[in-house]
């Protein structure tokens, strides 16, 4: 009998394969078996080698995909198989995502479990927009929060600890829910004018930009087409520097840092 | 005359040359001059093309470094001699570590810059030790903070929004100043008990791990070695998952959280 595989827990970052790291490519490559989340690329699930086993659990919020116990065990049964396993999830495996529940599962069935970082959507974003995510005298840090909750259960978020101007809040899985993030933030004293970037598929050839400020966000999604894939929502003054990073897009002067309000004038 | 030379702010990612990103890995062996920082280890240095002029700008906290304008027109000089620029910044290059004003101070002079993220610290110290920086029931989100400060200033946080025991807390640049730090904390309200984990060298194999408690970090930082590299505050409940996850180490009673210390029982 063949000794236990290890379950290596891969990021696959934010969409463009090339942003995998370099260890995390090498063993997509070399897998027996990949066992892979929906937002994984098309791309990235074309370096899986040919005659490895995949295994799709596609995760789509909302809709119906293979429960966390059921993935559990089917990497535990790989890895009992003698395997080496991928466990491929879209961004960082340990932010969101539940990798470190899979790890757990894991490593109580006895199995090794290593865990390669990725570049998380927030990263992704900052570098394909420019917008940073800190930035001297904009921002003195970042915070991630997801804006998903489960059926009708209120979003369990301290909006008091949520609502520092001084902090680029970035919101994943949000997008259901962003009008009552919104609302919540005001009324906590975030600013209403502050400006918020939502950006769909970050990374990727459909990428999408849209500038607005807390208290028309909500509307401003609305307006448009619902978007296809992950969007991710970037709130805070940062955003302001979108409009030295991509000049060709001028932002209104409304949604500008005074700053860049300046700079825009010049 | 040659045109004009790009500049890629590419991230060197924790230490570990395997956790590049596949571009950046590209660029650095391209470049036809790198600038980088003290924090990029030897290793990925060690990836320049022969040939290539090498310009270390070394910022060491505390110490004389090149100041931020002389490494602007480094930067702006090299691209104006037609090169291919690589400048490389340990982690993310839009995550601390001013990638955004170099990327301004460039756009400005006409020189086009592109952006390539790098996994930050706090994601490589998560897949080396297991410590997730998200997990359901212990932590809903993730904050990253700079503990550094200039000269005898204050620090510039923002307290009783930083006392979220529901957020994983992660302090870069925080060793002079975790005494602080974690005092300010606990007068906010965070648990005098909150797990802390100080990880330095993360993801190298020179890392070191300490495990404590809000109220007894800074003494336990002063009792030993001070480090000689960078370090990292990871503050929050899923500290108490390190147990799971390197069962060679058990931690005290004390730092576990109730389930962990269940689970260690049994």
């Amino acid at each position: 009998m063949r000794p236990f595989g290890t379950v290596h827990l891969v990021g696959a970052g934010p969409g463009d394969p090339d942003l995998l790291t370099l260890r995390a490519a090498r063993l997509i490559g070399a897998a027996e078996a990949v066992v892979y989340d929906r937002l994984v690329s098309r791309e990235i699930r074309d370096m899986i080698r040919p005659g490895a086993r995949r295994v799709p659990v596609g995760k789509t919020p909302g809709c119906h995909s293979v429960p966390q116990d059921r993935i559990n065990a089917i990497l535990i049964d790989l890895a009992r198989e003698g395997l080496e396993v991928v466990r491929l999830k879209g961004g960082d495996p340990l932010i969101f995502g539940r990798g470190s529940e899979e790890a757990a599962a894991l490593r109580a069935a006895g199995i090794r479990v290593r865990v390669v970082p990725g570049i998380t959507a927030a990263q992704g974003m900052a570098a394909s927009t420019g917008v940073p995510l800190t930035h001297r005298g904009l921002a003195t840090g970042v915070r991630y929060v997801t804006g998903h909750r489960k059926a009708d259960a209120p979003l369990d978020l301290d909006w008091a600890s949520l609502a520092d101007p001084d902090t680029t809040l970035v919101v994943y899985m949000g997008v259901a829910n962003i009008a009552e993030i919104a609302l919540a933030l005001i009324a906590a004293g975030m600013p209403r004018d502050l400006p918020v970037m939502a950006v769909g598929n970050a990374t990727t050839p459909r990428e999408t930009r849209r500038v607005s400020r807390l208290d028309r966000i909500a509307l401003d999604m609305q307006r448009a087409d619902p978007p296809d894939g992950p969007v991710l929502f970037v709130i805070g003054r940062v955003v302001s520097l979108l409009a030295e990073a991509t000049r060709s897009t001028p932002l209104p002067a409304s949604v500008l840092h005074p700053a860049a309000r300046e700079a825009a004038r010049a």
